[in-house]
């Protein structure tokens, strides 16, 4: 009689021997729901895992492209008429390639640490706000200065192509494919944020 | 000897006793649970409505807003260089307008009538997605055409302020704030996208 539940296994009568039916119940109940949660937890994880990667190599690239942008726009001095400083437009596209090489950079170089270090919980969703506003405000700024670049190029190239025009094209297309790619890492953070605050 | 419990919580002896005190502690264990299980749901489906209420109205402005944009732009003619085709960028803002104008519209419409009618399970998670694609795109097509417009205006007005002109001007103001409308809703119906899949 040192062991309970020995004692209650082996006991004939009726009501320990209905108490002795209920543990087998209430334990194996817990296995498949646990087996349930491990499951979706490392799904979860292995999801998370590939986001974050996915966001820095979006944001790996959206750097590089408005690097590209930023050298092409600021380097497009031709002389006279043929520099890019004539033209706010061009002015608007420099400062916001700029801005996005900038901020791309940064946001790079944080997520660079993340992926290494063990991540603080509490900053998370902070960061994850940060990223998802920072994102989406960039590739807004991003598309609307490759907009207000276009017309203008577009107006010059009607009249004469030459080494000015095509910069200020190469230069936009850069800005262009930065927004797109940034467009593309603000979904994924935006994604983040909203799954965040179940952790 | 009836009631396998009783017998077992009348029991003296340290085996019985023991299992006795197990079920109050498995009866009670689910009902707070439960409760919070209750509460958070009640929660969630106030938020929904609340999110619901507020992209409907979000979009409403949005409709009344580009369509304001549109009536303007398209009314903008004063003879000889003051009407507006001769200049693709407001051609550009008057076609983004009507787009506009056309998708918040039948977005309202369908989402006054999702208000009144019980809604249908199987299409809950394309309409968020629509809802979501639709949005983040009509707001980056908004802001471009705004940023199109925006230079030519401003050099147009640096010679002289007039009648068109000035209407121009009020029909990119009205473009851009139908832009923050949507943008705003973008980011409702990017969370709804994201929570969606967990119902």
């Amino acid at each position: 009689m040192s062991n309970p539940d020995e004692a209650a296994t082996h006991n004939g009568d009726a009501g320990p021997s209905a108490m002795a039916f209920t543990p087998p119940a209430y334990v194996e109940n817990p296995t498949p729901a646990l087996g349930f949660g491990v499951s979706s937890i490392t799904r979860r994880w292995k999801r998370e895992e590939l986001f974050n990667k996915g966001s820095l190599i979006a944001r790996g690239f959206a750097f590089l492209l408005s690097l590209l942008s930023f050298i092409i726009t600021a380097s497009n001095k031709h002389g006279d008429w043929r520099n890019f400083d004539n033209y706010e437009e061009y002015r608007y596209l420099l400062a916001i390639a700029i801005l996005s090489t900038l901020y791309t950079g940064i946001q790079a170089l944080i997520h660079v640490n993340a992926l290494w270090n063990v991540k603080q919980i509490l900053n998370q969703r902070i960061s994850a706000m940060v990223d998802f506003v920072g994102d989406q405000v960039m590739s807004y700024l991003l598309i609307s200065s490759v907009s207000a670049a276009i017309p203008l190029t577009n107006r010059m190239r009607e009249g004469q192509d030459n080494a000015f025009t095509d910069s200020s094209a190469s230069a936009i297309s850069m800005s262009f494919f930065a927004f797109l790619t940034l467009a593309i890492s603000a979904v994924v953070s935006g994604y983040k944020l909203s799954t965040q605050s179940y952790i």
